[in-house]
């Protein structure tokens, strides 16, 4: 597979795992990943993890409009660049988003 | 100085030299370095140049909202997620951009 259809794919699981059950991301999280979130840095699969299971909404459905992925460091690692919209249960409005997930 | 306060720096210095005059960006891109614009994936420091000066507009100014760095890999590196908006010259709306900076 070629590092764009990876991409694409591991962001669709990513998505796709958080609008499910956002409390089984912490199978894809080590205990050195860190997640900056809006400018709070937590790190750590099981504090990342209460960190998501902490957010004031309980359903969620993402929508990806952008992937981007670029090759990063000497051991096939990968930087992805995600960008599309969060529509919340019960919100009238979606909310746009980005994220970078990186891939070690 | 903390990584924050380099980052914040590093991306201060991007813009400020983007405005001023892209074409000198590349003092700060390697043989290595790849950019990837829209999906277009571009490598090297002369072909990033080159599309940077292709862009479809002269004067623009960057304004930066958001600046999050993470530490990548063992050697010191940095991942930087900004997002801002960008005013071109007679247009009066400002255009969202989000970009991620990588420091190897």
């Amino acid at each position: 597979m070629d590092p764009e259809a990876v991409s694409k794919a591991f962001v669709e699981h990513y998505y796709s795992t958080f609008d499910a059950n956002r409390g089984s991301l912490g199978s894809l999280y080590q205990e050195t990943s860190m997640l900056t979130f809006e400018g709070q840095q937590i790190q750590g699969s099981q504090n990342i993890v209460a960190k998501l299971n902490s957010l004031p909404f309980q359903q969620c459905k993402h929508t990806i409009t952008t992937v981007d992925c670029q090759p990063s460091g000497p051991a096939g690692g990968m930087i992805v660049f995600v960008s599309g919209s969060l529509q919340l249960a019960g919100e009238q409005h979606a909310l746009k988003f980005s994220q970078v997930l990186t891939v070690p």
